[in-house]
This record gives structure tokens, sequence and C-alpha cells, in this order.
């Protein structure tokens, strides 16, 4: 399956993603509907002139037209969703997911689905603090990051149609990496940053911060303002990498705290020479893209 | 004394900081002039206006005839400079600073001080991930704070000229506490936060993370680009302050990490929802400013 013009988009879950999706498509020329919870949700987005059609329960024929369906919800229900119902899918038709841990919403979805439809999974590196979508939003895609995390039962077609749905939707850069190294990295890169601004933001109760914060711990702390039922529910699904990821940072931090303990002056600043030419290094290869 | 335009101010060390101090006090019409390592450094703060008259060397001609002197210079370097020079101050000089830790600097300058001059310490919370007066801008001032640590061998005619500097260098915010009181909690909301962002840049090895990273690891690691020189220095500085901050946060770290462990769902939540109410909190108070 390539993408062309007569590409029918379903988007399961119009939240914040789904809804900047929807958007990103709609402009493109894209035929979009969403299934979602809510009516408001769909009459909202109607209006906004965002999809050009949908329904507030998983509506069969719906379900049944759609060639490219993008499941933008949490991944639990997104597992009781596809069990219940998959039995509506197009034949053909190809699935793609949002979610920000892959391993354990790729291997259970590839093992029940029909064989008829395939599940390529893709995680959009792109957000916002803020929910629903009265908030979606597609320019968030501009300069991010969308991985695609392919199996061994993937098609290549399938690979290439969902590494082309993220330059549709005008991410900077593709690329492309097992669920298991994809949950690695994002443990890293992701979790763990989370996980870090939070345990920042409440390891100390000291009044009138305000008056007294620079801009480093208000970067530090900007994601410290965090949807507890989706990032719980993230970090449980990827424990093991996750954990692992904290021990190492700890573990750093330990040895820095140590050099500080034992007025190690070379010791800390070889540590800082390090962190600036990895920091460095980021910026440059950020330029290039 | 009071500012007034007769007020003739002297910057000691013209890098970034002190070259914005005397862009900002230029456009106010003040005299400035400076002393400084580098006679380049000197020719360019000429020919760009950003002082009326300078030295490469502690220019006793110079020094005599300021009213109001902010040493921009590394806490030990300051400390030298001022047991070497202070003979050449004014008879009722006003001294400032830019340092970032206070009680090793306040206390030893203003025991080792001429009963004449008198020495009101200062923190500008603004600066850059650049060095040099070529990179001077006062507009780092614009929306930071500005927090003045007097002791009680300060006049209140001292403590309101300082605070006065804060406002005419165009502070958002000025405020004031003890020496003791700001370095508690600067090593929490500045230098905590600079160990964070340098432990998670040198923690992990992975490679290719531009590929990878979203906007969060890029916020918290904006400032792991760090000056080793400054940054150790400083860390030393407050060492007592900073290394009880770090175990604040180590503990705190780790009361989340053995939730995440354990499966403890309702007590990852209420964690990240107490951060979510600290961090709206400061979004808020930020606002009202």
């Amino acid at each position: 399956m390539t993408l062309d013009k007569d590409t029918r988009f379903l988007i399961v879950g119009l939240g914040l993603l789904g809804g900047s999706y929807a958007k990103a498509l709609k402009k493109q020329g894209f035929s979009v509907e969403a299934v979602t919870r809510s009516q408001s949700t769909i009459d909202y987005a109607l209006e906004q002139g965002i999809i050009d059609g949908g329904a507030a329960f998983p509506d069969p024929e719906i379900i049944g037209r759609a060639d490219f369906v993008v499941l933008a919800m949490y991944p639990q229900t997104l597992l009781d969703w596809v069990k219940e119902h998959q039995r509506h899918f197009k034949p053909g038709a190809l699935i793609t997911d949002v979610t920000g841990v892959k391993t354990c919403v790729v291997k259970p979805v590839q093992q029940m689905l029909r064989p008829d439809v395939e599940f390529i999974a893709a995680h959009p590196m792109a957000g916002r603090e803020t929910l629903g979508v009265r908030n979606a939003d597609d320019s968030i895609f501009r300069g991010a990051n969308y991985i695609v995390t392919p199996t061994e039962k993937n098609t290549p077609q399938a690979i290439e149609a969902c590494e082309e749905l993220g330059r549709v939707l005008g991410f900077a850069r593709v690329s492309r990496l097992t669920p298991e190294k994809h949950d690695e990295m994002i443990g890293f890169v992701s979790q763990l940053t989370h996980a870090i601004a939070v345990a920042l933001m409440t390891c100390n109760d000291i009044e009138g911060l305000e008056k007294y914060t620079g801009d480093s711990f208000r970067d530090l702390t900007r994601i410290a303002k965090i949807n507890d039922e989706m990032w719980s529910e993230l970090f449980l699904a990827n424990r093991e990498a996750l954990l692992e990821q904290m021990d190492q940072f700890t573990a750093q931090f330990a040895v820095m705290r140590q050099q500080l303990a034992a007025g190690d002056r070379e010791g800390m600043r070889d540590v800082m020479r390090r962190s600036t030419v990895r920091r460095k290094a980021l910026e440059k290869q950020d330029e290039r893209k």
C-alpha cells in the first residue's frame, strides 16, 4: 500500500495527538474520519473541519471503510480496543499507533491481529503539556522525530507507508528501530528525563521559589507538569528498561557527589567537559538535519 | 548613597556579566569605566561605546574615582583582587559583586575591607552559555531575578542603593536573602539543577541521540554545556549546601525508583500530581510578577 489521495484515514481516539494527526492529514487533502469517546469532541472536530466524519462509538461502518487506521490511545486501552473491534477492519487495512512505548504494544497486537491486516507501530516524538482535541496543533510535528518500529512480521510496503506517513505529517526526521531498541532509547531520552524532572520538583518544599529561580530550574521542570495517568502507565509498560536507565543515572550522579565531597576539582571539571562535548555534538547534529 | 547621574561606576572584570552591566548602565546615562585583564577587551568595549574608559591593569586612578564598584569575577579571584587593590578605593565607595555563591565571598570581604568603604553583595540570576564581553547583552536581565544578600554589617543606605542598581539594570524582581539562606536556595534551584543536567548528559553513551530525542531531553540538558572552570569553583564554594540538596534529590529519586520496581501505580501518580501542582504554582507566581 502507498499513500495517495484516495487513502482513507481513521483516527481512533481524538485527543491532542490524534487531533493533530487529523489536522495535518486534512491539510494534505486526505479523507479523515474518527471514532472517539465523546460526542462533543466529534462535534467540535466536525465544526473545525478537522475530520470529515466520525462517531462517539466504534461504528463498524466507519472502521470498515478505513485504509489506514491510527490508534491514538493509551497502551492498555489500545490492546482492549483491538481485541474487541478488529473484526470490523477492512481487509488489507494498515494499522499504526502513536504509543510512547513499543514492545508491550507491538508484540500482543501483532499476535492477536487478523492475518489479512497489518500492524506497523510508530512513535511520533511530539507532545504538549495540554490535552484534548481543542489543543490539537500539527505544528508540534515540525522539527520533531518520528520513529517506526518494525518487526519480522512487517512487510516492506507497510514499513514504507508508515515512514511516508511520518513525512506527510511534517516530521523533520523519520527513523527506524526495533521495538526493544526503541524502548531502551526512550527509557533514556524521554522517561528518565520525566522521572528526573518530577523528582527535582518534589524533592524540596522550599518556599518562594519564583523569586529565586533562573531559567535553568524552569527548563528542567517544564515537563514536571505531567499527565499522571498517562505517564504512570508508560513507566510501568517499560519498567525494566526505565529501571536500568534510572540506575545508570543514579550511579553517575553518585560519582559526581563523591567528587564534590572529596574536593576533586579536576574530576568534576573532567565530567563537565565531557558533558559539554556531548551537548555540543547534539546541537551540531540538530543543525545538520 | 543614592544612585544619580553623577554616580561613577567601575566594572572589574569585563566578561559576559560585567559587559552586560556596563551596557545597561551606559544606556541609563551613567559614567562607566572598567579594569580587566586584556587590552583587546578594553579596546572592543571602547569602540562599542560600552565603557567611557578603562585599563588592562588595576589602574589606581580609575579605581580611585569610582563611587560604585562592581566586582564581576570568580570567587577566589575576587578575594585576591580586593586584598591587593582595596587601598585604591575612593573613601565612601560602595562595592558590590555578581557571584553566584555568597557566604564564601561576603564574610571574608566584609572582614578584610577598609572601614571607610562598604561591600554589599548581590546575585544577578542571569547568564548565557557564552562567554566574554563580545556576547554581553543587557536583555538577559529582563524577566530575571536579582537577589541582594545583606549582613548585619550593611547600612540601610547601601542595601537600598544595591536594590536600586538591580532595578536600574532591568531585573524583573529584586529580593533580599541572608547569604546563608541564599546559598541554600541556590544550591537547590541552580547548582543541583546543573549537576543533574551534567549527570544526565554523561550517564549514557548511547549513539545517534539526535534522531530520537524530543524537546524534553533538550530542555533538561541545555545547561549541560557548562563552563567547567566557573562551575567547579561555584560547586566547591558551596559544597555543604549543594551536597545536602544532592542528597535530598537522590532520596526522592530512590523513592520513585522503588515505586516503579514495586509496580506501585498509585504512589507514582501521587508524586506526579504533587509535581504538577508545584510546577503550576511556579507558573502562576511567574505571571503575577
